[in-house]
């Protein structure tokens, strides 16, 4: 049984079947029983088994704003709070929830550092059929991903922009109750997703962010309305915690640009940086730095002459030397490629990501356990999008793996998930790329 | 993914995160899914957090008969399975799904026994305020409840008899889902009581079983519709497995007799044995044993007349004797007592089961922990019944504890819970001790 509630004293004693209950039975947990849960699960004392029932609870029956509010709090006071005072230049950071070809982070973060604002992207591993941005990168030859919080802090300052691994003492009661959901299918709650997200970008102490909350058959909600009141969620936690905040809704029923793997996600974003590559990618990059340059004090900058000009391009270099890459080195190639070609003349109506993103997935480019490795070479790439007009014989989409036993599982995987319609058709694209913002 | 679903195949292979999902999602799991899940949990191929998750997805989204079926006979595959074809005569069992002073195994297994037939009383321990019937027939100096199935239907054979503690390897998985819901707050749920108590009776191989499924405040489930659901959900599930199965719904929002504990139930039995005792513990006793017998096929018996003429208090004595007890040995007192009296003339309107439950738990009688052990003398004796007159100063009820220190939070628990009135108020009793009967 609960004790009195005498605010914020972190000894108070629950019972975590209490606690159970009340959200089971769809009641709201105070603010003391969420520090007391949160502090008692990082601690242990508080089991899997218990918060697994806890989280499918909260799956089933929500969680009110201020619980959430409550949760991102107790998550972040579970470890260390960075702050980037120190750095003389204001900071702003992006956050996408995962998709097929989304390797956004690689163009978006030398191109916004141009302008003189740091770029702390504290980014993950891909687990599944979304892809990590750290995989990607180590397709690069000597990129690493793990710095030391003084290395961050002394490549922010110098170089205005990095891409590296959320060191673990951000938000340790997070990162357990990730891997717990992960298993025990309870990922896409809004509530859980908003507070894991949230709670990482508050404590990694950025004074700006922009959410890349995607929607569509790719992505992890698909419903535009549900993606919508995740933007909300988060968008009120970040103000909430001082973090100017705001969003984009952004479609993912098709996959973004034409590359989806690792490697080959890293050339595209080269292409991008040098002023070409598929326009749905140098579209998003664009709207997304802007978004985040405005969050920072920066509205009167010419975001896509940065690309024309070289300047993002050079940035780019400066980042993955900083952290030794090598620029120039040749990238990894697969050892076997598959090629599908178009059966007829027309028009490609369709295209859905999530099976080109599993495709991918089954080809080795993800990972099926949380630490397994990745093959950087393997993926698809894709020859046309929705919407291009092909002519029988066309390639439309090259699998890459090492091994090509892994081809017809991939193929499979594809199977329905594209068609060649007739000139007129309707294009099955689910609408705008960029469809709502979400924000002050 | 799941693979394909040959009937029957134990080999067949699915991923726990998809089952959860589909449950989750409220959707259906089927046989082999089932048969899969109980099969690796009870391996620890499935683990305790991922079962948490699904068995709050089934507290809350519920499941249907079939899978009632399915998770019922899987519990049982997962251990061994009694049969008592080869006593001779016909078995019968009761199970009540606890209450607050439901000593009635006790009187109702030599009862029926005096008739022939065979009564296999497989039992367990209290947990929380609903006391065990083995904790309280340890009250009696030398038995033990420790059989081997040998020893037990030698028992059954010259006796007539038995209570004693499921063999651990009845239904295992039933065993290991159970102690996890009793931690993640998902006991109350009727697809999981139903699968528990049938798993465990229909293992146990008895051929007829009589259900008590209490209602009220001191019932798990409060509300008589809830508790019609659950008998009629375990009637057919016996019905099925080709036991006689009826049940019998009564009333659990006043305790039932006078004594609540270990020893003074003891003592309350064996004066219902000897013809006397509360009405209450007479009444039900009787009714369940007419079920039990006429399930067994015995329609044309005089039970009361057994409780009269000393063939069930006869039987009683050679049964404890079987099990190493002695019948004529003292039973155990407490070393205090705390009496409280009636403040005024008037009539008892009010005894709620489950805060005198709660009291007697305190006081020592139950344990909050499996394993802990129980103080055999504590517990708290009625005085008095509800429609009882009472006079100003007159007793109303002992608490007795080894320890004076556990008197304050006993009383604490029943403030409130009782309360006397004048004639002619009405009398909160929630109705007639046997509200219905389901069963064919």
């Amino acid at each position: 049984m609960s004790g009195g509630a005498s605010a914020g004293s972190p000894v108070e004693d629950f019972d975590a079947v209490d606690l159970i209950h009340t959200k089971r039975d769809r009641g709201e947990l105070s603010t003391a029983q969420i520090d007391w849960l949160v502090d008692a699960y990082t601690r242990g004392y508080v089991g899997d088994e218990q918060m697994a029932a806890m989280t499918m609870a909260i799956f089933l029956n929500g969680m009110s704003r201020t619980e959430i509010r409550d949760l991102t709090m107790a998550m972040i006071a579970s470890g260390e709070r960075m702050s980037f005072d120190g750095l003389g230049k204001p900071t702003t950071d992006k956050h996408s929830t995962g998709g097929v070809g989304d390797k956004i982070t690689l163009p978006l973060m030398p191109l916004v550092a141009v302008f003189g604002v740091a770029v702390p992207q504290l980014s993950g591993r891909g687990l599944g059929h979304t892809g990590g941005t750290l995989d990607k990168l180590e397709s690069i030859p000597g990129w690493r991903a793990n710095l030391s919080n003084e290395e961050m802090f002394a490549q922010l300052r110098d170089v205005g922009g990095v891409i590296c691994a959320a060191g673990s003492g951000l938000a340790p009661a997070d990162g357990k109750l990730y891997s717990l959901r992960d298993i025990t299918g309870t990922v896409e709650s809004i509530p859980l997703i908003a507070s894991s997200i949230m709670s990482k970008k508050i404590a990694e102490g950025t004074g700006a962010l922009v959410l890349d909350v995607k929607f569509g058959s790719g992505a992890f909600l698909k419903d535009i309305e549900e993606s919508r009141e995740l933007a909300r969620t988060m968008v009120a936690l970040g103000q909430d915690a001082g973090v100017a905040t705001s969003a984009l809704l952004t479609n993912m029923n098709v996959p973004l640009g034409l590359a989806i793997g690792n490697a080959n996600e890293v050339r595209e974003s080269v292409e991008v940086l040098g002023g070409g590559g598929p326009a749905d990618i140098t579209e998003l990059t664009v709207a997304l730095a802007r978004e985040m340059l405005a969050l920072a004090g920066k509205t009167d900058v010419d975001v896509e002459a940065a690309l024309q000009d070289g300047r993002a391009m050079d940035k780019w270099r400066e980042v993955i030397r900083a952290q030794g890459g090598d620029p120039d080195a040749a990238l990894p190639v697969a050892k076997e490629t598959h090629t599908v070609y178009a059966d007829r003349d027309g028009v490609l109506v369709q295209q859905d990501a999530l099976p080109f993103g599993i495709a991918a997935w089954r080809l080795g480019a993800g990972r099926a356990r949380k630490g397994d490795p990745v093959q950087h070479s393997a993926g698809v790439d894709l020859h046309a999008k929705p919407g291009d007009t092909v002519t029988k014989g066309q390639p439309l989409f090259t699998l890459s793996a090492d091994e090509p036993a892994r081809f017809p599982r991939a193929l499979e995987s594809v199977d329905g998930a594209w068609r060649i319609g007739d000139e007129g058709d309707e294009v099955l694209t689910g609408g705008p790329l960029i469809a709502d913002r979400v924000g002050g």
